[in-house]
């Protein structure tokens, strides 16, 4: 692993690493915010996914999470949204690709050598993660935006007991039935759309839920609404009696502006989960 | 003038606007931030100047002032750094030229046709935010950082009774002798080093000082403190009886993770001014 830069943040340090990931087959770069408390043992860690068009480093440094990690006594980590670089496939539409990765095993040509980000947030940076830094494995939650919304909701449902609490920012909710969805789960997963209904957080909810507090926000100015389909979560959170709390946010768009408004009610969401 | 965009931020509105300059001859862009406060009339206003290579988006977007701007209700304005454009000078050095404005009115070629940044954030702009918004004139701070926090200093001590507050985050406190302002004097003042006197922090400190609470902000692990020199600064308010905090942070850098983690600070300090 080779540290690419470290920067002293609220008292705490902000630090972006690279490693070579075996998932990805690439070289992969995260962020990770460690609080002051980590010097003296391992602290809990709270993921956040970013979305589409994003680096590691977006949220990194637009969400202003520090600020309440570093008073929560939490850790961070921003991991890429994409395999990346030389001979790593791409399209030139945004939402396909290079920067939207959606969470998932490709299994398809020309993806599958390398769009492998289901494994990579799940299974190898955690272990990487868990043996370099303090942090409380036993400890974590996760959050994210758009198609990271979309990957910690889907995530958090299908590895129970892992995370204590999910929270999401305008995620998206419903991506078998809309454009952010199909196209990437017909590029990456295939046409059996059978193999997609493990990565869609309405369905997921549906058939088994989170065990644990989960928090969405969306705004109600987002621009992307009908791509998000927020109506069908909310609706599968109330039919399959999910507990969580579904907040629709009163002239709020798509934005970083957005996501840092609600940034410190979502650490202390978290924070909270991770006291009970 | 014209909204370049509007999202709604922590209850307010953080806005893009551009205009034609008349003082900078081409168009000139920047952010304001509206708290929610302001629908019900003028609200205080802090500066923000920026530093090198910034545009009025850096601070904007990972400061993070505005979450303390909307808990205490005050609109922040954060302008260019230069003039930008086609037939406005510039120089492959990012010290100098477009980017790097340095708050002067510059007097030689080619600068000077555009360069007058002085000319445009101590009367242009003002004149228009306070007739396009609600604003109260008579409740201003400012703030920067790096070349910003140069021009914050100089500008507020330039201008008795105008700000009730200055700041600023690692400002360049001494250019008159540093490669960070007699490389850009010279070119936008000339070489008669009697017209530099009045753009410098420490000397303006010593010469007239500023008649109300200051606050500095430093890293002691800022990359830069040899350009900066801050300990001219310190060594100049104390000699001069200046009123103010000069706090030399442990371990923080030249960064926005700097300047994120004292925001906070910085807005109460102003805050609190504003209320007195």
């Amino acid at each position: 692993m080779k540290t690419l830069s470290e920067n002293r943040a609220f008292g705490g340090v902000q630090g972006v690493y690279s490693h070579r990931s075996s998932a990805c087959a690439c070289d992969m770069t995260f962020g990770l915010f460690l609080p002051a408390q980590a010097e003296d043992g391992p602290v809990p860690l709270l993921w956040f996914l970013s979305g589409l068009t994003c680096t590691h480093e977006n949220a990194m440094v637009k969400a202003g999470a520090q600020r309440w990690a570093a008073e929560a006594g939490i850790a961070l980590v921003f991991p890429d949204t994409s395999p990346r670089g030389e001979g790593v496939a791409n399209d030139p539409d945004f939402a396909l690709g290079q920067g939207a990765g959606f969470y998932v095993n490709a299994t398809q040509a020309p993806w599958s050598p390398h769009f492998r980000m289901w494994d990579y947030v799940t299974d190898e940076l955690p272990r990487l993660l868990f043996n370099a830094f303090p942090l409380a494995e036993d400890v974590q939650g996760i959050t994210g935006h758009s198609m990271g919304g979309h990957g910690a909701l889907t995530i958090a449902m299908s590895f129970p007991g892992r995370f204590r609490s999910v929270s999401a920012f305008a995620p998206i909710c419903n991506p078998v039935a809309s454009d952010w969805g199909r196209l990437q789960f017909s590029a990456y997963l295939g046409n059996d759309e059978t193999t997609w209904v493990a990565h869609d957080a309405t369905l997921l909810t549906k058939k088994r839920g989170f065990d644990g507090p989960m928090l969405v926000d969306q705004g109600t100015a987002d621009q992307f609404l009908d791509k998000l389909r927020p109506e069908a979560l909310a609706e599968a959170m109330a039919a399959a009696r999910q507990g969580g709390t579904f907040r629709m946010q009163k002239g709020y768009d798509h934005s970083y502006f957005f996501v840092s408004t609600f940034m410190e009610d979502h650490v202390s969401f978290h924070a909270e989960a991770f006291m009970a």
